[in-house]
């Protein structure tokens, strides 16, 4: 496995890569690193898939709000590598963040529509910083395939948005999300959780779980839902939430609210964002009516 | 000479070609057709210097204005065919409107600094579709280096803005301004100039080469230079001046008014828009402190 820190060394590699193996595929995972399973899942699909793995490790200023997390965003270079290595990785690219924004950034990838709900709307410019990130990190590893994970589904959607209006020659592989044995979704931000934050921040999940049943009821709209996943995760006296909303996929945009759930063509998602203390975890589960309306019709 | 209208094609017959041509170059002048010697001049330079020559020819509805002369800008397909087979390009693509906006854009691209002045300022929004749309163009084509005039100077300032932020692996080529025998920049615009509004027109180029001189005059400033050329351009009765400007290029930025042109380091433009009838025209030049200063110090 070989370590980049400079964009031409990333370049002159795996242009050398791909001239020495013509037609062979370049998979690109995109991170921030202190990396987990879940990320290990993005780097062995890319591996399986590609003939050839690229991630980025490079926490992205652009996409911090001024009273977010990013000095105190966990880093652990020597594991991430080690990490990176043991699922395949062919190339690190290591950046600093001189390397990435050598002055002051005056161009940016901006998409609307599907960026003004859920995280978007709690956080003002973290797509714009997003989109303009990934775009550079496309131009410079120019990969067939990226992959990205369901846990941050907004962040698919604007990124599936942008490569289909800008006709980046790239398919985006989003990459289904690991979770805990109890279910919490792995995250880097899981480290900040005191324990007795981590025990109650099951929540989450259970309340994705839970709805997932509840969305199947007869004559269920997304307000409804949206109230009882709330109620359930107040249960945890810890939880304090940002937002739960129901919504098209990959569209996000509001389902009437007065319109039974399973009346809604095409996909739904359930989003969520809650804080433990200081810490602001993220969840969301894609709502399968068609199977559930299937299981509970069944004799 | 190929003609694709699709984008799937046009990415088809220029992978193609890589395939069978490993190593070899792309050339890429993309336009808005009705193409004239300035396109010609783009398109054999790419000739010259890439191995295989792209040009599109797209009228992009994203950079006009609501009140601009989107449904009037001329078109001429056949000629325009015939010009670009004469100077050797390789493949033309042509798309449709809904080919390159099948929906709605909700991507934009936008660069901040280079754009608040000049064409920036009388046409809000212009660069964002510029930048946009270049930027999808690219995204097709994928060409090694991309050409562009140097009439429209603050275009190529944004787009190679665009291209160092956002890590785009191209080279963007500034190719000199072709002129009328009287000076005049070539335009597709110009067609529409009556008889005595295209003799008039003539005094754009005039004003910019008195500009050369004056500039070298000691103790010039930026505002004096910009007063004597507005002076000259009111000359002619029919022109209407939307702006005259001394910038730095390609920052765009203005020079301290009080400062002399000659203690300023840097490139410096002197950049004008002016409109006859209907009609907006363009043009700048470089101003060449060094070899004027220099040229009036000899003996």
């Amino acid at each position: 496995m070989n370590i980049s820190r400079s964009i031409a060394d990333v370049r002159e590699r795996i242009a050398a890569f791909r001239r020495e193996h013509p037609g062979a595929s370049v998979g690109f995972v995109p991170t921030m690193g202190y990396l987990h399973e879940g990320h290990a899942a993005l780097l062995r699909r890319s591996v399986a898939e590609c003939d050839f793995t690229v991630i980025s490790i490079f926490v992205n200023p652009l996409q911090f709000g001024p009273n977010e997390d990013l000095e105190r965003y966990p880093r652990d270079e020597d594991r991430d590598l080690k990490l990176a290595a043991e699922c395949g990785a062919n190339l690190v690219f290591l950046p600093t963040v001189e390397e990435m924004y050598p002055k002051r950034q005056r161009t940016i990838v901006s998409v609307s529509g599907v960026t003004e709900r859920l995280c978007g709307a709690s956080r003002p410019g973290h797509f714009d910083g997003v989109a303009t990130v990934v775009s550079k990190l496309l131009h410079i590893v120019g990969p067939d395939r990226a992959y990205f994970g369901m846990k941050d589904a907004q962040q698919i959607a604007v990124i599936r948005t942008m490569v289909e209006d800008l006709n980046f020659p790239v398919d985006i592989v989003p990459v289904e999300t690991v979770r805990e044995p109890d279910g919490l979704a792995l995250s880097s931000r899981n480290v900040y959780l005191s324990p007795e934050e981590r025990r109650q921040a099951a929540v989450l999940s259970q309340a994705l779980e839970h709805a997932q049943r509840w969305s199947a009821e007869p004559g269920m709209t997304a307000p409804v839902l949206e109230e009882r996943v709330k109620s359930h995760i107040r249960t945890a006296p810890l939880a304090v939430i940002d937002y739960v909303e129901v919504l098209t996929y990959p569209e996000l945009e509001q389902p009437g609210a007065d319109t039974p759930l399973a009346e809604i063509s095409g996909e739904l998602i359930l989003a969520l964002a809650v804080k433990f203390g200081s810490t602001r975890l993220i969840d969301n589960r894609l709502l399968n009516l068609q199977e559930v309306t299937q299981a509970c019709s069944a004799p």
